[in-house]
């Protein structure tokens, strides 16, 4: 038996030791196991393949990033090829990746991506790739499984941020935007906002006005308290109005990424005549050592990952449904969208507590 | 309405985050809130009552502890009383209790506790008492809910310290034994030691022979891995026969509690002539700042809390059934064990992984 | 004996113990502490001025802020007063806040501050006033110090930040350039870049091309490490050139602050082709909890500061030479620079591993 | 050029940023450099020497632990030979180490390591090896240099423990006594002590009286503060006396190593009638990810070991004497004990404050 590992998408805390129980459990059961190096470049004679032993992982559990490298770019079935004029254009090459791991006596894969590295799996899949999915996503925003590895870890990077930000706003009298990921879903924001214990948390699900933003600064400094830290999430954009100068944050409009808080922090100060300052988190989300949460959970879907091929349960992903883990179709899961739902007891307790969605 | 809240049993992070939510909310709703110091005392003339105020739980969310204090003693229906000589004698102070209560006009009370805590809090409502329990383990052992707050925070410290140790172990060729919390239940042990990458991983639900540990690390050793690590949970004693001179570890039969990794350390040191090390956690895993997940965790109980005392859900321990946080039945809390299943997954990809349990 | 403190300037993570160390130091010996709030805001009507007591200093040493809030503005010697057109004005109001300091009876002051207010109590002093200064700059830019508090919880946030996004940059084969604090002085930059393993540190006092940063990413590239780490201090703005659309970075010319790490990131991408991010750390350098290092260095400086009192020592200003702790007059502290020396060893040895300073 | 490095005494965090620095330092001179395994065991044949390149030392400047792995035992002068019977004898071996690093074609050595290290590369220099030292101890009780890396390290593990049992402590009413490393020097227990606020801080350096330590601890629960933290360096005993059932602390006495905190806990308890616990950190003090002070302190003491061979300095030691690293004397060094200065101003902070030294 001879089984590949590949990483597509961004980084995530954890893809290491994804990795390091797959293989470890594979070479137990005296599998051999190829890493596929930068998502499927390696498949495709852009990198490497690489046999994985017990050495090779030996000590990475902790370690962000990954070994195997990553990328955001190249389904392989649309891969961006250059011409002979600069321009790139789209190609087929699942043919040749297909051949490929034939020739390299792939008997299985295991993907590990967020939604665009599922709908390649599936592609695969039907293309006759044995192939098993492990989710990844810092946004945990992939559907069928309670949570991912990652998501943890970048929850607890911007609740750090949060109370660095929050003995420095207070000093100073200040409000503080801080812009965390999440271009659709606004689970990091939430769940960072409240237990950082933000005063607004602003999500892409949850459209707002920055007149009601105001309005929370300001309630906050008549009862006293001269600071507010407001957490967005970066496709968490203003609904439009009269009072705003800013495009809309309706699901499924175009909207600008990247630079939501420094465009609010400016409409605040300028609102309420308070000094605000944003900051971008950016890819400090992304990386660094993982927390134990995020350790435990991407070593279980790795070891759950090698028994679903050994069950031969091909186009599935191993998914979270606590306590335990499972399998999913990964046409279910691509079939579904995860998002914050407004009615969520997270939510609500926020509310309750006082914080502000701009609403 | 006004309502009140006490912690009781032992310490875990989270406390302070699970009162400031519920403070927050009531206050929100209108209503009052009292804090009775140090577990019933408070409504047993040996400590105060006092008013909890938004301006009370200000900046207290990421604090180890608990600002009303706790203790590990005192069921108010067998409260220690001391007498003439100098010994105790154990009276049934539950009337007084709840004559006092009546007095300071508390409708309904928020209790926050682990097993011993809940039992109270059954007994009161039996008594007529409006309670709602909220779980507080960190051992993670109290049935009905997926976890309570203050486990990933003793997790997270329990991995650090494997991390320590495991850098100094590989320097020096050692054996190093680190015993966690967990006298019934090893789920600290478990999830740690697979986090951390133990080597081999002792729980009172798996009953062990230091003789199979040992043939573990002169495996290792063979391997050219001259270094183990040994996480042990508190409860977990071998197996008797005839290669151990210690007691048994089967459930339900008396056991030493602590020192446990002391005595394995000696015996592995005998048995492999390796130098062996122990390492108690001990309290490092009841204090300090929650994790984030402990903070949103424990700030969803306090908010879930108030609103399942407007539901009028008395007798009913919140919950976390992931996604979702409900309620639950306390004496359907109280009916079931819950300990480290040795066939849940996260045990089957340890084994997979090469990690021994001993067994 | 009456005594007041004030902090003024930037928040910095040790302030909070440097006021618990005075307060009880002062309290313990039978004196009275006065906590002027905003800089001299308290002293001159604008804000309050408190009574500090072991009560209100108790579990602060660990807190990151000031509980006396702090002010980048306002020097009484040029305080900013609105005039009835909406323009400030700066009015000399020291005579006033002479004055309100004797009606208040305050025998002696204690200031905590950076640059600005050194030279501020430099003139109170020279008016009258009996006043001791605390140096504070997350910079390190204050003369006659070893270090102040602050800068070692600056530097080790800088390091964690490199750290994670180190592990990302490796795997998506990425230039990162982020941007630390230090406008004039690249101390921040150099030290956590040196600790971080950067690739490329670029600080105010060494004068820069971006040809030649690009030079080493292209070197590492070609040598099999497709991506870097380029650390680069705020003030730290490319050498002008046929080579650079960039501005001068010689000392003493004019420059832009912030935003550093986005033009150079920009630069470096179309240069090398590399895809390049930036990212600013800004206020997570001051905020939040203190390394151990500063929480002891600021507790020393607060007894100090209260010894030196005692000694009648007006106008100075308490220093770490190490391994003692020392008073210097802030007049000889104001005369003189302190800046990264190119001849220090850390850059020799930054140098001497392979680190470019595209120079 | 040919240079060797190697690594002995107890694991001390940084150890792998000085040999990352002085590998990278000498590679890019051209120079060879070899590792040394486990002390000088690899020079002695029961061990290896390897080849370090910048391969070798690629990612391993935040690693707690040496590559090279390291030894408590054999100076090569008394190398420890089993006997036929099972029985050790000390033997000289050194012309046998002189001998096999001749043909190693080693032309100089950097042995990292404290005063034992110390005083074999003053004999092995005596016997013409060209030598040139780098300071190593967790405890700060090298003399020549303010201080080493570890050290840093060390005291924020420990003040990290003391952040977590302080809130245990007081939501309990305990007394906690937490054990720290230091046998004959109390700086740890010194530092994290004043750094950690522990009330009661006890070293080998000022002797003391456990009768003192209960008044403190009586006087702190008259005041309503009912708990206390007690730190204590595993080298300091109580001084005898008729209040007292324990041996004494007078320097140069025979002593017990270890337990120090469980034997003072049980007084404690027995004295005040408060619930104490004990907790000894061990080698967590030992282990994990240096803190930025210590990695840029090991880097700088890698690279300025290399300037010193290049610069012939035989026989000396790099030692950081702020700002600047310098070299001194080995044999300068090992003719002074550095030890905590009852007299220096962390001891007059930490008193007039109010912690006791119980003395």
């Amino acid at each position: 038996m001879r089984i590949a590992i590949s990483t597509g998408g961004g980084d995530a805390p954890g893809l290491n030791a994804v990795i390091r129980a797959a293989v470890l459990s594979a070479v137990n059961r005296g599998w051999e196991v190829l890493g596929v190096k930068r998502g499927y470049a390696g498949l495709l004679g852009e990198d490497e393949v690489v046999f994985l032993t017990k050495e090779s992982v030996r000590g990475i559990a902790h370690l962000g990033g990954t070994i195997l490298r990553t990328t955001n770019r190249g389904s392989p079935f649309k891969y961006p090829v250059k011409q002979p004029d600069g321009s790139f254009v789209e190609v087929d090459r699942s043919d040749e990746l297909m051949e490929n791991a034939r020739q390299l006596g792939i008997d299985a894969m295991i993907s590990i991506g967020g939604d665009g590295s599922l709908a390649i799996a599936k592609q695969l899949c039907d293309k006759g790739m044995k192939i098993v999915s492990v989710p990844k996503t810092i946004d945990n925003d992939v559907a069928g499984t309670i949570t991912t590895f990652g998501f943890d870890t970048a929850v607890n990077t911007a609740i750090e941020a949060i109370d660095k930000l929050h003995t420095t706003a207070e000093s100073h009298d200040r409000v503080i935007v801080m812009e965390v990921m999440g271009r659709d879903a606004g689970f990091i924001a939430l769940h960072a906002g409240v237990a950082g214990t933000a005063d607004v948390i602003l999500v892409p699900e949850i459209p707002y006005d920055v007149a009601k933003v105001c309005e929370k600064i300001q309630a906050r400094d008549r009862a006293g308290r001269h600071f507010s830290i407001v957490v967005v999430a970066e496709g968490a954009f203003p609904r439009g109005g009269e009072s705003s100068t800013l495009g809309p944050s309706m699901p499924g409009q175009a909207r600008r990424v990247g630079g939501v808080a420094e465009v609010i922090a400016a409409e605040i100060q300028q609102r309420t005549g308070k000094e605000t300052r944003s900051l971008v988190l950016g890819h400090l989300q992304r990386g660094g050592m993982p927390t134990g949460y995020d350790r435990l959970l991407a070593t279980r879907f790795g070891g759950a990952a090698i028994r679903a091929i050994a069950e031969e349960k091909w186009g599935e992903m191993v998914a979270l449904q606590s306590p335990h883990i499972v399998t999913v179709r990964i046409e279910d899961v691509l079939a579904e969208e995860k998002r914050v739902e407004p009615s969520h007891d997270v939510v609500l307790t926020a509310r309750a507590m006082g914080i502000s969605f701009g609403d």
